[in-house]
């Protein structure tokens, strides 16, 4: 295992604390550990919205703590839940009289945990509903999840919503918003090496020079396909072939997401792009806005995914809504 | 040689198409190549910034290319420059009666491409200028170059003189700012593991499992010292203690730029800036803003640059200023 780290145990205080001196004047870290609120925390005034789960995904979650986003992310372990009692500090600590949404990626530990949380919370008056994120088309149940699993597609649901909150918009209202993503967003992704776990020292599988998995998680999970390495474009095919197949996206307005798994160059990302484009044109899908980069990934595991978002017109406006976050601008 | 890619003699042209119809709104492609230029292209009444070099940098520079950065981007072949025809391309392409500055690398190529580009540019009455950035404090002198290596530090010259270009000041004064910029950024890189370029198929350097490069270069130029691998933050001083005994930055406000070489995952990224704001705060540094991501890269190569860019409140002002750009929006 090769790293710029300084410890295994320390890895994750460290990255939080990294991540919230960087941009000091929009995030704070709670004393009680991994959570990170916003700095210009706002009154009473909106639904504060909460999201989180194991580390490893950075920017997600805290990076998109900010205006017009996310009030609290809640990080545990590398890939491994945050506790309910952490979940329950955050949501304490950014609740309004508007109330809470949790933003919760699908998978058991993130669930329960995240569940568990809203019950705590519910149990001191505070007004808190959740949400369950699952675009991801590779699997309908794995090792680590009962459905689908919540990838990337959980950052436009932060967007989106955290823009319908910052409205002032009500719990309802937000949480129906939340969940028109939730049914209209999908993904895939895939990985041509694999990514290490600190505390385990070795990758979760293992590839040949040749080799690529496509269907991959994002907690290290093997793909549901072990394959000879293709062209990008053919790769690209694969999974939005998947996700085309999955909801009816032609004739709509789409934001298409490519997102790098953590070690990907931007160059091979682009070039993804670049097929990715031409071929929903060609299938009758009208492209309203387009977002490369690292947005969920899997520590250095090289690979990436693709998200597609069916738009309407309430959540084109939405997403076009300014955000001022530490890895999201707009 | 593990890449997603289509065909090694492809890679520059699908890279580029993709970075540009993924913001079809702020990019336009000339028909002539790799030449990058706004498609909100502003009338008359700005001094239009034109950069590039090789490709395998991305976002640079491509990326940079919108309001308040850059008005073209040249790419060259991987690693190496675009040639003086294309270049002159991209300049007459933006030019206004208020001038362009480049905005160059030192490398002998990029320098010596730029400088013919901008004397075709001058022979035909365009008003041309152009500066050199030279912030790498790793080598005095190297295989490519003669002087000092620029680095990251460039994306903070395009951010600066872009500013001020978009105030409208004139060529002189957008320069001056340029080269004030040049004489207060300072950077220094390292690497974990290599990259690969395309066409090569094989690494620059390769490195055993325990061992990193100290001072590499971002077109796979090995470090200036290969040492056996160390902590985070050990790693970290090395590179701070070079840049602080370069010029003095004790007691002036600064900008940190921890760089990301392209396959170095953001949890690594975040480890180093938590040591970095210590350090500089414990040696009388004061940090104004922090950036953590890829902006100048050497396709996959894993290791990070740390740049620091000493200011004054005319840098600050500019710093601050809105940028729209596919890589950086502020």
């Amino acid at each position: 295992m090769k790293k710029l780290i300084n410890a295994v145990e320390k890895v994750e205080d460290e990255m939080i604390l990294g991540l919230v001196k960087s941009a000091p004047k929009k995030l704070r870290k709670l004393d009680c550990g991994k959570v990170v609120v916003r700095a210009d925390k706002k009154g009473n005034d909106k639904v504060a919205l909460v999201s989180g789960g194991g580390s490893g995904h950075e920017p997600a979650h805290g990076g998109f703590v900010g205006k017009g986003m996310l009030d609290c992310a809640v990080a545990g372990a590398v890939f491994t839940s945050p506790t309910p009692d952490k979940i329950f500090e955050g949501i304490k600590a950014v609740a309004t009289s508007q109330g809470v949404l949790c933003i919760v990626k699908n998978y058991t530990g993130d669930v329960m945990n995240f569940e568990m949380a809203v019950d705590m919370a519910a149990d001191e008056d505070i007004k808190v509903d959740s949400v369950i994120v699952n675009d991801d088309v590779a699997v309908k149940d794995s090792l680590y999840t009962t459905g689908r699993r919540g990838v990337a597609g959980t950052i436009l649901v932060h967007k989106i919503s955290g823009a319908k909150a910052e409205e002032g918009a009500s719990l309802d209202e937000v949480k129906r918003v939340a969940e028109k993503v939730i049914a209209n967003v999908r993904s895939m992704g895939m990985a041509i090496s694999p990514c290490t776990v600190p505390a385990a020292g070795k990758p979760g599988f293992t590839l040949a020079d040749d080799e690529v998995e496509i269907g991959i998680g994002i907690h290290g999970e093997p793909g549901t396909t072990r394959a000879k390495i293709i062209s990008a474009d053919e790769t690209a095919k694969i999974l939005l072939d998947k996700i085309l197949a999955d909801i009816d996206f032609k004739g709509s307005e789409v934001v298409v997401l490519i997102n790098g798994m953590g070690a990907t160059p931007l160059m091979e990302l682009y070039i993804i792009n670049n097929f990715v484009q031409d071929y929903l044109v060609a299938n009758g899908v009208k492209i309203y806005d387009t977002m490369v980069g690292n947005f969920m990934t899997s520590i250095e595991m090289a690979g990436f995914s693709i998200t597609l978002l069916r738009l309407d017109d309430e959540l084109k406006k939405l997403y076009d809504a300014p955000a001022d976050t530490p890895a999201l601008v707009k």
